[in-house]
């Protein structure tokens, strides 16, 4: 299973820490010092989840052909339509009839959920070439009055292309990939929450959330390297679920590698969910080389996480 | 693929359609020729989807033993939480870690979808027994007052579990299944839509939904039938997705079948959305007999489709 091609799409609106520091007092400096985030995007008034799907989706078009995808796999926490979801706004848009779509919600780790699901699709025999499209509306959920959760989050979408046999030297090859629910650990299931008839994403146990997301994506990390016979010494980079630098910088420390080898996207584009390693991955496509190998581990709500090892 | 054991949780307050004539003067008798209700769950204050999940997975267990679930896929397009899903209060509650959780939405079709998606983990030998849960809490996003669909919504869940190999000889078999999104076709990125924020699930474009209702579930028959080698005289049952009791027998004569073979909870629990086929194969369940086929066949907003073959 290979990565073709993928592409992101961030708003335009760029908003600064001093935005918060007006609203509610956070300064820059105590904002950076704990999340390392200086800068999110916030979408137009006349965006959303879906058109922003719609959007990534139109940018990968310009990369790649799309005319024979056979499944689509939307991915969001931060629903624009929950019956319209954005992998059938992504059909429309393609207009390519009657193949499997489906939208799924594993919160921030949805990217991974996706690509496994798409990974039992090419299983099955019953697709080939699968596009995966990861869209988060945060800040449409989000109480930026929040002193503690308000300042973290971003919007943002990437589109990814999947293949099941590789079409170019430059193709990411899947090694391995796993996930996995942590539903039965610590506060999981109310330390990060959105429930959309009480409208917010909030955060009532945010130092549980830490907590294990330093504990599961070094996990997760090491098992999906034995499987691959693989130690730490083979990893040229890790991409982490974008949270909070400090959860990746300790995600780092916990597998003893250095920082130049950890891929980051969060100081420009606070936590934007399940997108935010599709979208860093996209940022970094033209720079990966021959050979290297990355590491993408996730963490999310609920609890959930996975990780994969891809190589150019 | 086998069907080991299903269970369906209905909340306990029964709405009748007079509720409707009291609200917005729609007539029992206008209701009931419309669509065939007579009466819909409505849950509880202290209820939604997450606890309907739970408690449907509570009856499951009075059948069967979960302890060796190892993934669980949920689906929902009336989530009470999109963050902590249906799919992790689950596998909070049973307890087990560090398996594949998901949550989905196709709408109305999301049961097939779900299925498929096991049938893939399957494929990849990357579980072996998984539970299903569809859980829809359609009342809290309904208008009671829309004299177009207000009146069309019930509550409940259904829980189902799946293995890889027959586990009793009263498992149903899963033959073929197939889902599809046909997002492109007429007005179906605008017919029926549920936008969280906007609160509320509206149908726009009701003669559409119908039309392609119509015309979906029985062309993904007649395909699952010719995957299987059959042909309509194979099959002892129709379970088709519980809309609208004119929706089902319009495809019963598209079928050329007799209102005999319908399988129908419509008139009892009204549009259960992606739990109504798994709530009306639990209740049937125990009037299946050995060798009888049965197509499940849905149709859901988007627009999504799927059918199935299951065999005793």
């Amino acid at each position: 299973m290979y990565i073709h091609a993928v592409s992101h799409y961030l708003p335009t609106q760029v908003v600064g820490n001093e935005h918060f520091t007006n609203l509610n007092g956070l300064s820059n400096e105590w904002i950076i010092e704990r999340t390392g985030i200086e800068q999110r995007r916030k979408a137009a008034p006349d965006e959303n989840t879906n058109s922003m799907a719609v959007d990534v989706v139109r940018l990968l078009q310009d990369k790649v052909d799309l005319s024979g995808v056979d499944l689509i796999v939307g991915a969001t926490y931060t629903p624009h339509d929950t019956i319209v979801t954005l992998a059938h706004v992504v059909q429309n848009h393609l207009a390519i009839p009657e193949i499997p779509v489906v939208s799924i919600s594993s919160a921030c780790s949805s990217l991974l959920n996706a690509i496994e699901i798409v990974e039992g699709y090419f299983a099955m025999n019953k697709a080939t070439r699968a596009l995966v499209v990861v869209s988060e509306h945060n800040t449409a959920y989000n109480n930026e009055q929040d002193t503690i959760s308000g300042h973290l989050w971003g919007d943002g979408a990437a589109a990814l292309m999947i293949t099941k046999t590789r079409q170019s030297e430059s193709d990411l090859y899947i090694r391995y990939l796993l996930t996995g629910g942590a539903a039965h650990t610590g506060k999981a299931t109310m330390a990060v929450v959105l429930k959309p008839l009480e409208k917010g994403v909030i955060m009532p146990a945010g130092r549980d959330v830490f907590i294990n997301a330093c504990l599961y994506m070094p996990k997760a990390t090491q098992q999906v390297l034995y499987k691959c016979g693989m130690t730490l010494a083979d990893v040229d980079y890790v991409l982490p679920h974008q949270a909070n630098l400090r959860i990746s910088r300790n995600v780092m420390q916990t597998l003893g590698l250095p920082e130049e080898k950890l891929i980051s996207n969060i100081e420009r584009l606070g936590n934007t969910g399940c997108a935010g390693c599709a979208i860093a991955m996209s940022e970094r496509w033209e720079t990966f080389k021959k050979g290297e190998r990355i590491i993408v581990t996730v963490f999310g709500g609920g609890y959930s996480y996975g990780a994969m090892l891809v190589e150019v």
